[in-house]
């Protein structure tokens, strides 16, 4: 539910533009391990269709389970606990976003926030519109004793929900206007918050959730959350290390459910990775389909069925052979 | 919500196959007067725009309306009883779907269906996920008693809703796991189960839909309940006889809401067919226009645009010279 | 959620006709003000993606966000009160749509509509299926003396409207069935209705609104509500003077949605421009994208995607120099 460039009027297939944005951090050699871990993910997610339980926004969830699927795995929408909970026994991780609340959920997603920490589930957690109304303050502040795995944002909401946990300690918080469903602030102004995201994160993670081993060929996966901010340049960081991975298209602004959906893939990812790598293979995926989608497109209408196509088309080597720059 | 096979990774333009599996029964003849009866259906849809409303999972009921829409019918979703009773008034035949529960639906679902029973409304129940939370098996179980005329499902919804009514009496029911948003049972196991839910549905017939009349050229219809299972080859019975139906795409499983939106367009048939007319009616015009889409789409997002396509194009006659096997 | 037309069976790519309607009123000149003050309307929209808020249907909400973004502006969808009003205070406009009300919806609606009034947002209000049920009907009656800036509905609805608010006063209302997600009535009887429902829109337009002032070149907007009644002939009126918009597509009442977005759209406009002028703009784009969205389709699901390519490609050029009939 964003938009961020002006559009061009009078051009006949106007396109909005990418400002060129200077690129931190070293580039990721083309044998580093870290890419057969994303390869793997990618196509253990084809090969296995894992299930991925979302608890999402209304005006979306229709996208975030088409793109579930496109990208091979599979879908299931819950909102009453009882639901959520017997759901998430058979799901291999779990999305939440508080795009669209209604009366029942502020009491629903305590609930189930507190099942997954008692349970061990695995999930991600989109905080659309961090900042905005008083009910979302009190979803997403309580969430902090009983902490997702994976946060996934635009920058306003990371900043936004750094401040609602009050995890800067005496460092200042970024000066942050009213967090929106845009993304208002730069991607870079957000990396602090990320980082601290991400390291609150992996001091609460589940046992069960750290305990889980991925086969690989590349050793066992750390026991850390991971945040992921989207952007003209996305940012994952597990806290300690930082991932900016450029390309993308700004068509993606012009279409709803971009980012909730991607957050819903990261789900599918998680059920079949360590978070970090999860976060980095569908952030990956979405910048090389988007892109794909922008070349067969005319408009934001055959962009969103392209870009669906391309999920389903591009494959793992080409998701794993992404530009990623890597900071420390 | 499901995803039946793995994904061949690495393919350009990779789709799921379904495996041959034997047909049963024999051959419906080119002039059965079946096929006259489905045609009928067809053609009177698109001539008379009925309305079919729905109280449906709203991940999907965007396409179970564009659904409806695009076989030639007219959509109403509502989600409150007093709306649900006053559009009944109004609309040729109802659709539930127990997707997405929220915690208002177990009230207002017992207020509907007996709402529909008193006024002896026709409506098709699709039980998503039966089996799966608390929730869901109380509205589910309560429905026994005031049940729908047709019900549609996978078959492990259908093996699910058998053992919640105890229709199988001595008879154990077929082995069933937790039943779920994926076709983990074959359609074939679930026949007796279809054959017994149907038989309760007969039984249970409101006078008001049982006395309408069709005029086919092909004398009265018969006044008995239908059961479809969804599958690799559908299945459809009125607990009499049992028609297999063969074909379709597995793209199917790649979108949201196929079988839901089938749902949606059986009660569209409905409106002015009998239920076994109806549900064959329905699947048929779905695996043919399926077929079209699979042939013209290169992906899951062109896939459904393909799909709805070919529901408004794919003629009466063309649905009614489908492959049809009639059983015992 | 509506049907028109009759599918002519057994065509191979059939397509709903609109009749000819004869049209009431003088064209407006080529270099009429108003064209100006049109053309800047929707030059503004994509120069300054404006957030226009909606608290809509579930059906169509992705429809209604997909096509506000593609027309140039911003969305956010949300559903209770704090977060509605929070939400406000940072858009251009708000767009509220009764079309599937859930238990809380009567108090929530009661609560927002009054906020608007006493923070004096600019709102479009659409009566989706206004006269069916209760709950409905008292939503809509309570609305009468905290009203919206513009109302947009199909005649059937602008008819129940009139009725509800009392506003015909001695004369007879038109006759009216219950009215209902089809455009059951003629758009022309409902053109005295309309007339009304503006003008009690005006006496009570907040300072707030009345007060705004938007940069055409043209002089001040005046300080009045509009009435927008979708159908074959659209009708757009102030209360004083009616405009009558030739074209468009019957193909749009093959799709869920388009009356909806139709309204989104409209606060989209409503965030830049005068009522009027935003009513014109928006159902203007709606005729020429749905004209060039027939001929470029081939069933529905291709018709909605070009539609929304459309709505992106559309020049503001196109929507002011559109046909336009002007009665006293």
């Amino acid at each position: 539910m964003s938009a961020v460039s002006p559009h061009p009027s009078g051009a006949s297939h106007p396109r909005p533009q990418t400002d060129p944005i200077p690129a931190v951090g070293e580039a990721v050699a083309a044998d580093d391990p870290l890419r057969a871990r994303i390869a793997a993910a990618v196509r253990r997610v084809r090969e296995q269709t894992p299930l991925a339980q979302s608890f999402t926004n209304f005006v979306t969830m229709n996208l975030v389970a088409n793109a579930q699927l496109a990208a091979g795995g599979t879908a299931a929408m819950s909102f009453i606990p009882d639901d959520v909970l017997a759901t998430a026994a058979m799901a291999g991780a779990n999305y939440v976003n508080v795009g669209t609340l209604m009366p029942f959920h502020r009491e629903a997603l305590a609930d189930i926030a507190a099942g997954f920490a008692r349970q061990g589930r695995p999930w991600v957690l989109d905080p659309v519109a961090a900042g905005i109304g008083r009910t979302r303050t009190a979803i997403l502040t309580a969430m902090r004793e009983v902490p997702p795995t994976i946060v996934r944002g635009n920058a306003s909401e990371i900043l936004a929900l750094d401040a609602m946990w009050g995890l800067s300690g005496g460092e200042a918080p970024a000066a942050n206007g009213p967090a929106g469903v845009e993304s208002m602030d730069e991607v870079d102004a957000a990396e602090a918050a990320a980082r601290r995201i991400a390291r609150h994160l992996s001091a609460h993670l589940p046992q069960k959730v750290a305990g889980r081993v991925f086969d690989d060929g590349t050793g066992p996966s750390p026991a850390r959350g991971a945040v992921a901010v989207s952007g003209p340049i996305d940012l994952v960081t597990d806290g300690e290390t930082t991932y900016r991975l450029p390309g993308g298209s700004a068509m993606m602004t012009k279409i709803t459910g971009a980012g909730c959906s991607l957050g819903g893939v990261t789900a599918t990812y998680l059920a079949v990775a360590d978070p970090l790598v999860a976060a980095l293979a569908a952030s990956l995926l979405y910048d090389r389909a988007a892109e794909t989608a922008e070349a067969a497109s005319h408009g934001p209408g055959s962009f969103q069925v392209a870009f669906l196509d391309a999920l389903w088309d591009t494959t793992a080597d080409q998701v794993a052979a992404s530009p990623i720059l890597r900071a420390g």
